[in-house]
């Protein structure tokens, strides 16, 4: 039984309290947020302390691991007191916006053993990993050309958008890491970017965009990401080989097929977003964070994984500039 | 080269005329049917022949062989005189609507020697074809379970239902063939009318039905009939066996599907209805007839399976009506 | 928050034991069951208390609600003990195998208030319940023909096949309620038995079997059932109406799809049994319960879903001998 | 009636024969190839007359129109000769590989008035032609992203290759024309090279590759192109606009899908290749150039296309030296 202290009590805190609560191996032992009452109102909800102040979380010796969901400009100063105060992590992405800032963090974790995990969802998607380990098997014979189609519902507001980072670095860098995760190491990056909507223009990020990865093997990703989806979260990759192909398609609530005068086994809208798109993902990452914990086996992210995806997010930056 | 006479030249025989013209081993010699210029006017599409008389088709020593497409009443007369004139036959069906005459056609066929195919065009659409020889090859083990759905796009005339013979003669007659080409000999028919169209009610016929068929083997049919289907022509089987199950879906005249806030993966309505989901099968029934006739092989479909078709037809209407 | 306690440690109690710690609103307050150590075991799990005889659980005053999951002989006394003591009662399905039980139990039960519910799930499986509200709604017109096709995985062991009341009683027992969801009355029960595995054969019942149900409103609804199906647990229904089709197709782990030389987007195996495949349908069954003991408004099923099930059931036994 | 010659017996000179013989409002006239007896043989088997020298075809009197399905290095001079006969001219693609003599025949064809179109069949595509015309309703709204998937079954020989003019050239080029056919100019183009076999790698050519395309609109097409598909030949495409999305799908030859203890609704492989895939699209192409000649309006494609095509072919070649 992992004893687990949450940080941040917003959105994506709401998710991970829920799977932790739910989880049969770990307690939610302390939801910790600055803001309101937002954490003693989580906290309430599953029965659990809060606290305002993070560092009563790391000073907490009842705590054996945090989960961070706090802010992104926090994600490193976090992390880094939770793991040098002896409590294995869980930290969302991205770590950080900026690359000076990742590399020293990166510095630093190295000479600490405690486990940091980097919350890479994506991988954890049971039908993402299925075909992950369909290919690592050697269904598909050598793995060719990957395509990511990875399109959000709607933008965010365009305040959001200003201190994103921009397309690549806040939504993209799922899309890196899924082709990190296909393909391993990236050799090459070239990236178109669109500008769509004049509104996120006026903030000089772009609102669509289409990334060509080459990487060592010789294979070839391709990222097709756009703020905006009519069906809701589009979210579906293709692993082509030498000796045939896998699909990862969208997922809807139900299997239910619609024909009429007009169509034909129309299915409903995708699941609209992340929290539900990816509810099993956020499960199984954490059971994957917990079983490396109690088993003191490697964490399958490290911020190796976060500062690769980063880095691709800067050269698709700079290439899409030029 | 087979030169085939057409009688009959209405919807079907359009069909049978484009056929015989475009296949490569035959040549559309003469068309005939009474009514006004119509044999003249589909003959001349054609650069061929024409006549009023079926007769002259009989009597016509270039004529080897004929396809007859013309009014049920006149199916076995027009059979039994172009056999005794020893022209090869392809005859549509439904043969005929009363037993007693079908059974004085067989008995009088016994005795003749010429090639005489009746045209169940279902057993040559390519994906209903494609899953029996999966199903004989053992694909799925022993079949256990056949399901035919099969809705028509609308009802025809109340006219043409009065003198119809009745659902299960007129309608079911294919799916009792097609039945019949999956499990062999039937044992028992179990029949359930149902009347949803008051104007089809008055004629005494139910517009849709649901039969099932126990064959020899011990494996169940079930057709599943409708005169209406809002979505188009709807033909689809099931084959369910030990080891698996194959489908025969749909038609439709494209792949597109579109996505949209209300739908995602909608196809188009079904083709529309049997000249155009059974074009094909159309094609390739005249082939295997073509070449029954050009190797002196049997047949694939005899009159032995017309009768067997109506013998079914009649026992579904005793069924029903009790 | 509701106290529910647990009778019957077995399978599917361990579906409701984890159903219900995970519900928000109830709380798992007792398991009971009289073998060895079932029921302690199951408790301890969840950290709460057990008992051994059932009377334990309709004495005990903070227990607000029974599910019952015990065998099926036990249904009937268990659930008139717990609505007698003033418990709301969940009780699995079949009630009984004997009518003559159940309208005994249907009498006493209408002189008493508390609320009593029937585990037919499927109505609350996610895809079945969305092609009913969508029918209600009108999305495809008038009713006409329903489809259900139902097939488990494997057969049972024939000493289970033996006592349990025969196919329709035990298999087809939930596809009578699901046609009953859709079609409301039934009026014409028509049956086909099939024996397929000599040694179910040998018990004297059928391993497969198709039914037609005709409703009050003219509207027939057909099942087909096999103790067998190479692919997993086959659980799929097509409502077919005047103006249009809905479709709830099966469901599988993930959404993957694979193709290469021999086959193109194929998907993998269906879910394999009841409990994974209705994971979800427990999960709302369950909420739907509580909901109604909470708002005091009718439970969504009663013990005449119950008897209306098992007359259908007698009905197609008969049919089926005849 | 339209009578037409044919030059080129070869593979796609089968194709237009058969088309051309097959189509209402056309005859064929004449075979012309100079190689053995390849156009007699083929005269033959439609009834018609042949010839070795392009020249009789041009001076013949009886000729109202030339498909010309020579090797590429002729279909400039055959075009020009044929167009300055007077002919109406239907030339298959590439119209050369090198621009400049492109350019040239643009230049002579300008002063030219008879209808000269460029056999981008896919264009005519069923599929592809109703997801444009329905991109051009609006039904999905502003195009924003095009993404076609574009895999031969199998790489031609190496021989071939090596006078290909390069993959972008060879293979590509339909998919340059069918994203110029979606999203008009192209302003902005990006190409990643594969070198995956490496026999190819040895002539200096690429076997895959992926393509970036931006247009004027703002719009970007992605190009996924590989020499080898194990699954047959890989042709689809996604239109996705502001309000939905559109998919083209691949083509099989029978809509059966198999289940069993491995796969489920597992498919056929895609046609082929080319012959079978775009058989509709040649014969639709063909009644297009017919009936642009026979109403004197402008013909679909235009040299303008095929140097279009041309340019973006070359474009990408240097894009992905680079």
């Amino acid at each position: 039984m992992l004893n687990i202290a949450l940080i941040g009590a917003g959105r994506i805190g709401h998710v991970h309290a829920k799977t932790i609560a739910a989880h049969p191996q770990a307690t939610l032992a302390l939801v910790c947020d600055p803001f309101g009452d937002a954490a003693e109102k989580l906290a309430s909800q599953y029965g659990t302390r809060s606290c305002k102040d993070a560092e009563d979380v790391f000073a907490d010796p009842e705590v054996d691991a945090v989960v961070i969901g706090s802010p992104t400009p926090l994600h490193i100063p976090h992390l880094l007191a939770a793991a040098k105060a002896g409590k294995a992590v869980l930290c969302e992405k991205p770590i950080a916006l900026d690359m000076k800032d990742v590399v020293a963090a990166q510095t630093e974790l190295d000479a600490i053993t405690t486990p940091v995990m980097f919350g890479f969802n994506r991988r954890f998607d049971p039908s993402f990993a299925a075909v992950r380990s369909a290919v690592n098997e050697g269904r598909i014979g050598d793995l060719e050309q990957l395509t990511i189609i990875s399109r959000d519902p709607a933008a965010p507001p365009v305040e959001y958008i200003k201190v994103s980072g921009g397309i690549f670095r806040d939504m993209t860098i799922h899309d890196f890491d899924t082709a990190r995760f296909f393909l391993g190491d990236i050799v090459e990056v070239h990236a178109v970017g669109q500008n769509l909507d004049p509104a996120i223009k006026e903030t000089g990020d772009y609102d669509a965009a289409v990334v060509t990865l080459r990487a060592t093997s010789g294979a070839v990703a391709t990222i097709i990401n756009n703020r905006h989806c009519a069906s809701g979260y589009d979210q579906r990759l293709e692993a082509s080989g030498r000796g045939g192909a896998l699909f990862a398609e969208n997922v809807r609530a139900t299997t239910v097929r619609l024909s009429n005068a007009e169509v034909t086994d129309a299915q409903e809208p995708y699941l609209d977003f992340f929290l539900e798109r990816y509810a099993d993902a956020y499960r199984i990452e954490l059971s994957a964070f917990i079983e490396a914990v109690e088993a003191d086996t490697p964490t399958p992210t490290t911020i190796d994984d976060a500062v690769e995806a980063l880095r691709l997010a800067e050269a698709a930056t700079k290439a899409a500039r030029t």
